[in-house]
């Protein structure tokens, strides 16, 4: 089966971007203005007190977005993070962290995301964070 | 010269903490209320342009607004971020990162503190992004 | 049928809130960690452009995440907004809007709750805004 | 001595916008990139407590900040906030707020601007609310 030329954009950012791929993100699922991606909680992930550093969710929470966003966009487009807020709702553990991006409004010229992240906790999922990303067109370079 | 106690809780802070660490961030400068750090900027910290990433610069932000507060606690006092917005100004680019946390408001229960980044650019220092996070105080595990 | 404590505690904080009965905000509906409302939209609401204000469409997704919460505490409890984020994804038209506040976390110091805001235009819903709003639980004066 | 044409833009947008307007907040300097307002506290801005309305400080501090944003554009060109967020510092108590807004950048498409809001309290000023807003820029219409 053929990939779209968005989810194809998609994979692009994840694999292009050190940071990303430092920490070990990958992408588990794709929709239309969705992404899904996933992130092994490791050791240096952490923050002091053992948990997973704002920092770290921060990146999965914008990047995810991002590729949230890429997936509205038309063929030769990209996006561009101006701006995030993230909630840190609980402290995040391990074994990994799980993440959901969604598009909430894709405008001529800003494009407005959302990021949940979940982490598995007694069996069951807890949402550990929460972002708003707001991010601009451009033409891709 | 003998360090304050609120030196030393923010200088294990970084220690501690091996997201920090693998970023390599450094503190650089503390004084009453305020925190100042480095990070340089290597090819891991790259998005998919070539840029610092988001989650990069938001990393250095938030922990060094942390520093901030934790230079204006009473001892066995520490803080968590609850959470946090960055502002993206322009695309950050090496050799280094500046970042200055300073704090708004110490309050009770709530301490609000601001992380500016500055990247050198052309021999002078420019603005690349702005952070405000919301803290709370805690006692000390 | 009688109201819940938790709903009482609501009608009184949007009647007793000068600046929400000066913008003519109503609760509509309510449910645990749930408050809906409703504004009409008058010419005080509008910015230069004749749509409703950033700072009318923050009031309502402020006060209705605020409504949200209470309805997650205790009797004798009350929440106090510390920090907000609204984006505006839409200029906002009449002739009324509606707002929907939802609890994302509730936590013993810190509540994070949510509002989205709906106009109604060409005969279907448009959401024109969404806020993410973190409270701090008080003991009510 | 003549206006400058942004200083007559920045005045229009205070004086046409109605919900500023019953707000009671006025322009009281202008300078490159920079707005300062003042607003009287009346029993119309109040929430619940007898503090003013976190939606009513908003107001102020988004408007604030599109006036000094304003001051760096060309004829012609409006601004728009598409996002803001704002931290409630400590409660809000009169006479009155100032408000100074100010540019962090102006970018070609995006501008960030701050707002920080003032009480008098005991004879002193007291930093009751500080404002970051995102705005675009656009023709003006």
């Amino acid at each position: 089966m053929n990939e779209s030329p968005q989810a194809t954009a998609v994979h692009a950012i994840f694999a292009k971007a050190n940071f990303v791929q430092a920490l070990g993100i990958t992408v588990t699922a794709l929709g239309e203005g969705r992404c899904e991606t996933r992130m092994p909680v490791l050791p240096m992930h952490q923050q002091q007190d053992g948990f997973v550093h704002a920092g770290a969710l921060t990146t999965l929470a914008d990047h995810t977005a991002g590729g949230a966003a890429l997936m509205c966009m038309a063929e030769g487009e990209a996006v561009l993070s101006i701006e995030l807020k993230m909630n840190m709702l609980s402290p995040a553990l391990g074994p990994a962290l799980r993440c959901v991006g969604t598009v909430l409004r894709a405008g001529r010229t800003v494009v407005v995301a959302e990021a949940e992240v979940f982490a598995q906790q007694d069996g069951a999922e807890k949402r550990v964070g929460k972002a708003t990303v707001t991010l601009i067109r451009q033409r891709r370079a």
